[in-house]
């Protein structure tokens, strides 16, 4: 059974057939590293994380490179403060655009964190890799498909017909779009900058043969991916708006100056807030953190994998709350494996046994499909009324033992969606509950044979360690307080 | 009052007075990033971290900047393993030095994230700065303090009189440091590499104006810390080993190339084990990660805490037992102000609030005497009698609200032992502990009392909440099961 995915390029799907049998190189667009991450933002982190995971259970050694922008366009705020001021220039006094882009990139990693993305393997900065971009441009310029225009770089598209290729876009799209900034450095007004000259104010600058600037949008990506991947890698991915221009003058950057670049471009949709794209520019989003926190974490990732990666995905508060059921069904059926498995006799239950083949076999169908991840989670929930049958009727522990497997392997290991941290922290709250309902239960027994004196030192010693128990007309209510 | 910090430039304390007023500077040189990380790299970053603390809880704006060595020598594996291979190229197959640099990066942020150190504001790293050194080595040759030989480039030692002011040492110590590893293409021994020609299997490579290469080892750190700290900064930090040549070479190429370098240079001691100097190089040495696995990590950063970071640390289990128990007693003193502040009554408590203003002088003074921790550890030892006498006197609300406010700002705050995660995670353990206990000695009572279904009851209950009863000769032990 192979995998298939959906290649922009050729737009069908095609049969994933590595460079080098055996090994699997992603390049992954990152996030640009000048505010917190919106919940748009955490859509193709977490399905090609499952691509990564996926690959990595069908036996790959794979690379996952995912760069961070952190070339940001700030200028100087000193500047217009007093001359005295500029004079001094102190650098702590200045607003230091590395401080932000680092704050950040914490952000960013923090929130991957919770949401279970597992770290790339390589995170390349565009700052960290102007040379490499330089070196580029200079390849470019060589081959006569970019020029040197006041100070800035731009590519030359007409010199390269092949422009537009991945998006499917003809010359008169391409201009349209283009004359929306026409400069008056440019030979045609759809040629991009691969260096731009810096202004004074400026702030993030490096020396370059043409001058002080600092690199355009584009040329990072071209210069990181195949720095870390090599030539004619496997899988590139980003979202569907990096299509145009994003990703096609990557492949112009990378293509014109002989490089051979990425086989299968695979690109995520949007993500809606009250029927319309989640943007910072328009600010109708959700600051991904704030969900994080009123959230199980998990739970937004189910809720994100429950669509599939193509389809736009319209975020709403009763499609979070559906997630939510439908994953405590999930993760209450894996914590009952894992609980009844302590105690269960030897033996097999054949009903459990192909009810896990079915899962297995809709499972691996379902992601080959192009990471079909709706449907691999319906997997889950058709095998979970046998389950439930081989709890009522004791299934033998080998059923168990390979039920919990299964749950491990596929839910954890390919969807990610029950880290240690939660399995475990459902346990204890689990297990705090049970116990404070035993207690009570025996206060319960003390009050009936009215042992006072044994239910009030129950009450008292709860009340020592912070448990503090009120008796309501529906029987006790308690809770902890710190 | 002021802070003093020993600067090893004048070899005496000094009292810190920032280049720009209300902003401090710091570079501390971080870690090399190829191996996990050993007990002894925890030390630098633990008191750099407080020294930072301390500076922002006394009103300063801080810019913490730490880098990243990830420059690293490996060669190409895949050489030598036959002319298919090596034809072949394929990226993916080779041993790519950034992967390894990525993960233990993590493994070194993981570690410092569990010991409670802040991130650095920015963490530059090395590879990410390979234009801004060359730029560096060319303002050398252009002065001609540095040299081309044979593809690399060395500074010229001769050429620099001051080399040397730092670690006081004289030219027939340098000499006899370089004879260790004398080239050929140097003009004189002492001379230093500032980048370096790459042989063939050289993976980790750039192209320079002398051909491919790599920078030397010393050069980032003057590039990186100019760049983000500006000229004439505050402090440089490092641990004692690095004084020579590693700072020498710092300060002779930042000042040879006419910059102001840092004016303030503090240098923390070894961690030695088994009476030896903790070393990758020896295999005498306690990896960070075990060490924080088996025991609470604010025990770890409690026990370097409680030496002077000038003075040699021999770390011994039974030290680390004792900072154990020392740390378990600050941490109940803060647990039950918290705790008794819930049910406190209006007022105050002259004892707790003289005791209070005497903990934050000699706390302050302590501190502000060249980061003297032990001391200001000490006075938090100190002060714990009166506040549990203040305890049994039920004190008011006003003077507990301050104890705690004082825990937070000076414990937490400053000397980062009281993290959010400890304080709520200890009362978790903390009631578990205490409701398994009750409900044991509830079990004991039924026992006596010879009702034995109840009893049994009890500890059935345990049992499939998880939790497994064992009597022993010393009466019941019990454990949770996951």
């Amino acid at each position: 059974m192979s995998l298939f995915l959906y290649n922009t390029l050729s737009r069908k799907k095609e049969e994933f057939v590595p460079g080098v049998p055996g090994y699997a190189g992603i390049y992954s667009c990152g996030p640009t590293v000048y505010g917190d991450p919106h919940l748009g933002h955490a859509r193709g982190p977490i399905i090609y994380d499952v691509l990564r995971r996926w690959l990595a259970h069908s036996g790959y050694r794979v690379r996952f490179v995912s760069n961070i922008t952190d070339v940001g366009h700030l200028v100087d705020e000193v500047k217009g403060e007093g001359e005295d001021r500029i004079q001094k220039r102190a650098k702590l006094e200045r607003l230091e655009p590395m401080e932000i882009a680092e704050k950040y990139t914490w952000a960013y990693f923090d929130d991957m964190k919770d949401l279970n993305v597992l770290r790339p393997d390589i995170a390349p900065r565009a700052t960290g890799h102007i040379l490499e971009q330089i070196e580029l441009i200079q390849e470019l310029i060589a081959k006569g498909h970019a020029y040197v225009s006041g100070g800035s770089v731009y590519f030359r598209v007409k010199s390269w017909p092949q422009y537009g290729k991945l998006s499917a876009r003809n010359l008169e799209d391409q201009e349209a779009g283009a004359r929306v900034e026409v400069r008056e450095d440019k030979e045609d007004p759809r040629d991009f900058a691969l260096w731009k000259t810096a202004d004074p104010e400026h702030i993030m600058r490096w020396r370059s043969p043409w001058g002080e600037g600092f690199p355009g949008w584009h040329i990072e990506c071209s210069a990181m991916s195949l720095k870390y991947l090599g030539e004619s890698f496997d899988i590139h991915s980003g979202g569907i708006d990096l299509q145009f221009p994003h990703h096609e003058a990557e492949i112009a950057q990378a293509e014109a100056a002989g490089h051979k670049f990425a086989r299968y471009w695979m690109h995520h949709n949007h993500v809606l807030l009250n029927g319309e794209k989640m943007a910072k520019s328009t600010g109708n989003f959700v600051v991904l953190r704030d969900l994080l926190k009123q959230n199980e974490p998990m739970v937004v990732r189910f809720y994100l994998l429950q669509s599939h990666y193509r389809s736009v995905l319209d975020f709403t508060g009763e499609g979070l709350e559906a997630a939510h059921n439908g994953y405590q069904r999930l993760l209450y059926a894996y914590r009952e494996t894992r609980r009844l498995l302590a105690s269960a006799s030897e033996g097999r239950h054949s009903g459990l046994d192909t009810a896990l083949d079915q899962l297995e076999a809709e499972f691996s169908q379902a992601v080959n499909d192009d990471l079909n991840t709706p449907q691999a989670i319906a997997a889950f929930f058709v095998f979970l009324p046998e389950l439930n049958r081989a709890f009522a009727e004791k299934a033998g522990r080998a059923s168990l033992e390979r039920t919990a497997r299964v749950f491990a392997e596929l839910g954890e290991g390919v969807l990610g969606i029950f880290p240690p941290r939660v399995l475990e922290a459902r346990l204890e709250g689990h297990l705090l509950d049970g116990l404070v309902k035993l207690l009570l239960d025996l206060r319960e027994d003390a009050r009936k044979e009215r042992d006072f004196a044994r239910s009030d030192q129950i009450r008292n010693r709860l009340g020592e360690l912070g448990v503090t128990v009120e008796d309501t007309k529906d029987g006790p209510s308690w809770k902890v307080e710190v």
